[in-house]
C-alpha cells in the first residue's frame, strides 16, 4: 500500500503538517557509501528553490534529513575524501525529514471544506478520517520522500553504468525551454497555473532487464510515474503519436524495449502534469504552485530509479 | 512474474505453439457462476472473428476452455436455467486453451532469425534460451488466458454493480467508427497495418476505491492496459491533451480519480496500440493483423476488471 | 494463498477427485534439464508404492506427469544420453497429474457428513461450499503436485551442490527403522494409525544464506514444512530437548543458523506428523493410510528444497 | 525481508546502538484508539522489569515511543477520558524508540571477535559489513518495535473479540511456576543461562480463519514464532509428544485447527527458547540474560496478533 517495490522496497510515511514525512528502504546492498549532497541538490530541485512559481512554503522547509538506521560512518579505510561518509549496512534504511515549516493553523478553514480537485473528500470516503491539515497525506510533501530513496536507488545504478535523465520539454503550449519560466511567471500572475510535460531517459541499462507478461518494463515504469501526484498520462516509445502512422513506417522504432524486456538501447519516455487546482484564480487561499511540472522532475527521476534497481538488485 | 494482482490473482501460462495456453486464478470467492457463454463472446472478440484484417490463425483456432480445478457443477437447486452450471469453490481455478492450431513448422525459418519490432532477440538475451514457434511466450496468444480470467473478474464486478465498457475511437487518423472497417482494409490490402486508440469507462465504482500513494488506482490501471501486447501509451482525465489548459479551466476535470482514490463518477481512460511490426510490407512472412487495436478491446476490458476486482475482493 | 515462495513460485491447484492436480512453476531459470526420472521416484515414494500400510488409490493412481508449458524438448547439442529431454525456458512451467482413479461415488455419503479430525467442517464454514469428494482440496493427494514442484527446485540447488535428505526416524515410540514396517503392519491390522517423526539434513548450503529478522531461515523452513498435511511440529538444533540443558552446555549448537542465517554447517530440523484420523477402527469407510508420515518424507524433502531455491535464485 | 505481514503490515528497522529502533504499521484500520497503557505495559514486560534475570541495559531504556506519521490526536467527541487520545488515520504508522543508553564504546572488543552462539559472523558472511555494537541489527533489542507493533495489532483483534494469552509453563526442568524465579536466579548466580517454553492461548478467533494449503494457520504462526529470536522449535495440538499415541485415541484432538482453517475452539501452541549463548561463564563480557524466554513472552503474543490480524484486517 505505501510501499514500492519487490527487492529494493521503499515504504512511505508522514503528513504533510506532522511529525515528519520520511521512509524506510529495505534491501540496499551493504556497503553503498550514501551521497548526500546528490540528496541536498534533489531535494532543492523538488522544493523549487531557484524555479519559478514554487509555493513560499516549499522554499522555507529546510529538508534536513535524519537518518535512523542502516548506515554507520565508514571506516577510514573506505572513506572517499570530501564526500559522506556514511555507508549502508544492508539493513533497512530509515530516514525522516522533519515538518518544520508546518503550519496546521493556517489549513484550520479546511476541516470542514473539500478542496476542489483536490482529494480531501475521497480520503474521507475511504477511511471515514483525515488529517486535514495542507492535505495531510495526499499533499506532494510525500514526493520529498520518493526523491531520498530514488538517490540512494540512482547511486546503486550509477555503479552498474546506468544513468537516468529527465526534464521539461513544455509548458502549456511553450515547447521552448528559455521560455518556460516567462510562461509560468505570467500564469503565476494571474493567480493561475499551467500544466507540462517531461521527458525521461535511461541510458545503460543492459538488454534482457524486465519481465516479458504482466511486469512488462513499460508497465512498471507507467505504474511509477503516474503514482505521481498530477500526473495524468504516459507513454513511450511511438507513444500517442504513433497511432497516425502504418506499421511500415515506425516498426524499428522501439522506445527501447521490446516485449516488455529491454533490447539494449536508449529507454524513452514522456510524461505529463496537470497544473495545481488550488490556485488564488479559483478562490483556492494558501500557498501554490503556478507549475508542478517544474517540481515533479526530480520525482520522475526517482521513481525510475526504484523501477530500474529492483529489476538489478 | 507472470502473476497479476495480490487478492484475487491471475497466474498465466503458455507458449504460443506450446502445449496450451492457460492460467491459474485464486482469490476467486466461492459460490459465483461462471459465465461460459460471456467467455465465449469475448474469445471470439479477441480472436478477431467478425473483424476486418484479422490473422487466419485466430480465426482457425477454437479456443475451448478446459476447466482443470476450482469449479464444479452446480447444485440443482441454484442452477439457473438456461446458463453455466460450473460454480467456484474457492480453490484455485486452473484452465487450459489447447493450441490445436499451432504449426510449429511455420515458424522454422525463425529459429535462427529475429525479427524487427519483435520481441525474439531480447528473449535470447534474456534466458539464453527462446521458444521460437510463432513468438512462443510473446505471442500475443497469451491474452486469450487473460480474458478468460477478466470474464469471471467482471462477474464478481457485475454482482457488485459495476460495468467496463471499452471501444475503438481512432484508426490512423480516422475516428468515425463507422469507417474503421475501410481504414484497416486498406491498409490490409497494402500489406500493411495501422495502430488505433482504445477509451475505457468504468461506471459503478463506489467512491474511495484505490489506494493514495503509490498504488494510486490510476497507477494501477496504467500498469495493467500497458502490459497488453503493443500499447505504447496511457492517459485519463484532462490527459496528454490537457497540458495547454490553465489550471482554472480544468480543475474540476477529475476522470473519475482524485488523489489516487476513485470518487464515485464515471472513470474514462484511453490507451494507443501500435500497428503489428510484422507485414507483408516489411518483408515478414506469417500470418499478420492489419489493426491488433481491433483484437485489443476485450484485452483492456479484462485487465481493467482484474484491477478492479482485486480493489474489491 | 496458493502460492508458495517469491522469486521461484510455486502455484498449486486440484482437487482430489477433480479433473487434475498441478501447478505452475516461475522463475524458474532457462535452460534446466528436468530430471524425470527423479520425478518418477519421488512420486512413487509419496504414493507409498513399496512401503507399508499405504491407502490402496495411492497405489492405483499413475501419476503421470503432463507438461503444458515451460518446456521444450532440449536440442540435439544439449541433450545428455539416457536422461531425460526437456529443458527449462525460463518461462512459467505449468503441469497436470490427471486424478485416473478418482471415484466421486465411493464419496457419496461424505456430501452430508463432517469426519473428525478432517477438514469437512471448516471448508463449509470458510467458503459455504465444499467439494465432498474425498477430502477434495484438502486431501493430501494435492502434495504430489509439491513433489514435482521440488524436484525441479531440487535440481537447481545439486547444480549449486546443495543436497536434502529427510527420512523416518520414529514410528509411535520405536526409533529403530529396521522395525518400523513391523510396527506400521500391527497398526494396520488393528485398523488403527500411528504418528512419525521425520528428521532433515541439509548440506551445501553457503553460510551467509537466509534473512536476519522475519524470514529467518529457520521461520522459512518451519513455515514450509508445517504447511504439509498433517505435521503438528517442527524443531531445529536443540530443539525442544534442549529446555533441560544448561547456555554453557549447549551454546556451541548452532543447528547450522545463526541469528537467522546460515552457518555454513549441517543444518538438521525435525517433525513430527500425527497418525491419520479417518481409520475403521474410528469408524470411518474409505481407503486409509496406517502411517502417513512414511508418505511425507519426499514431501518434507519437496518443501525444504522449495525453501532453499527461493533464497537461491 | 524487514515486513511481516501483506494486509497489516510491520516493516520493522533499526540497530541495537545505533539511533533508534521502530518500525512502520501499514493497513492499520482508520480510527482506531491506540491504547498507550497497553503498549507501555508489554515494553515493560520484554525489558523484564520486575523479573528475575535481567539485563542491567534492558532496565535501564526508557523505552518511550515516538509517533511520527498516521495518528493524530482524536477529536473531543470521540474521547475516551482516562485512555490515550491519539487516533490512527488509516495512513501509514511510523514510530521510534530511542537508543538512550546506546554505549558502543562496552563493544568496541566486538569490531573484530566474533561470538560463539551469536549472528556476529553470519552478518559479515553475509553482507561483508556489519555493526558490531552490542549485536547491531541482529540484538533482541529489535523485539521492541515487534512488542509496539503487536500491540495495535492486539487492540484491533480485541474490538472483534479475539484474545491472547502466553504465558512459561518451564524453565529447564521446572514446571512448577511459582519456582521459576528461583530456578533463574540459580542460573544467574553460575553466570549460566536456561531455557524456557512458553504456552500460548486464542480465543476468540471465528472458525474458518486460516488458508488450506501453504498458509496454513499453523504454518503462519510456526513462522512468525520461529523468527524470535532464541525460538529453537514450534509445536500445536498433538505435537511431538502426541507420536506415541495411535490414531484412534487422538484423532479428536485438533488444537484449535483442522486443514490449516480454525474450527472456532481454542488454539494452544507451545515454543521452546535455549538459553542466552552469552554468559559469564561462556567468557562473554556484557549484559546479559539468565533466562531470555521470561522476555519473550511479550514478544510471543505480539507476533500471534500480527498473524491474527493479517487474516482479519
Amino acid at each position: 500500500m505505501n510501499t514500492f517495490g519487490d527487492t529494493f522496497t521503499f515504504t512511505s510515511f508522514g503528513e504533510s503538517h506532522g511529525r515528519a514525512v520520511g521512509g524506510v528502504l529495505d534491501g540496499v546492498p551493504a556497503g553503498l557509501h550514501i551521497d548526500l549532497q546528490l540528496i541536498r541538490d534533489e531535494l532543492d530541485k523538488r522544493a523549487g528553490r531557484g524555479a519559478a512559481g514554487t509555493s513560499p512554503r516549499a522554499l522555507r522547509e529546510a529538508d534536513e534529513v535524519e537518518w535512523l538506521s542502516g548506515v554507520m560512518e565508514c571506516d577510514n579505510e573506505s572513506v572517499v575524501h570530501g564526500t559522506s561518509s556514511l555507508c549502508t549496512l544492508g539493513t533497512p534504511i530509515a530516514f525522516i525529514i522533519r515538518n518544520t515549516d508546518a503550519r496546521p493553523e493556517d489549513y484550520e478553514w479546511l476541516k470542514h471544506t473539500y478542496r476542489t480537485g483536490h482529494a480531501d473528500k475521497v480520503y474521507e470516503q475511504k477511511y471515514g478520517i483525515r488529517d486535514w491539515r495542507g492535505g495531510g497525506r495526499a499533499s506532494a510533501r510525500e514526493t520529498a520522500a520518493r526523491v531520498v530513496a530514488g538517490c540512494i536507488a540512482k547511486q546503486e545504478l550509477a555503479q552498474k553504468g546506468i544513468t537516468i535523465h529527465a526534464e521539461l520539454i513544455q509548458v502549456g503550449t511553450e515547447t521552448d525551454p528559455s521560455k518556460f519560466t516567462g510562461t509560468i511567471e505570467t500564469y503565476q500572475k494571474e493567480g493561475d497555473s499551467i500544466g507540462g510535460i517531461i521527458e525521461c531517459r535511461i541510458n545503460g541499462l543492459p538488454a534482457g532487464t524486465g519481465e516479458p507478461i504482466f511486469n512488462k518494463l513499460q508497465a512498471e515504469l507507467a505504474f511509477a510515474v503516474m503514482s505521481i501526484n498530477a500526473c495524468k498520462g504516459f507513454e513511450y516509445g511511438t507513444g500517442f503519436g504513433g497511432v497516425t502512422q502504418p506499421g511500415s513506417a515506425i516498426n524499428a522504432i522501439s522506445g527501447g524495449i521490446a516485449g516488455g524486456i529491454s533490447d539494449g538501447t536508449e529507454i524513452v519516455f514522456r510524461c505529463v502534469f496537470k497544473p495545481t487546482p488550488s490556485t488564488p484564480k479559483a478562490g483556492v487561499k494558501g500557498r501554490h504552485d503556478a507549475c508542478v511540472a517544474t517540481r515533479a522532475v526530480p520525482v520522475v527521476e526517482a521513481m525510475t530509479a526504484l523501477v530500474l534497481v529492483n529489476q538489478l538488485v
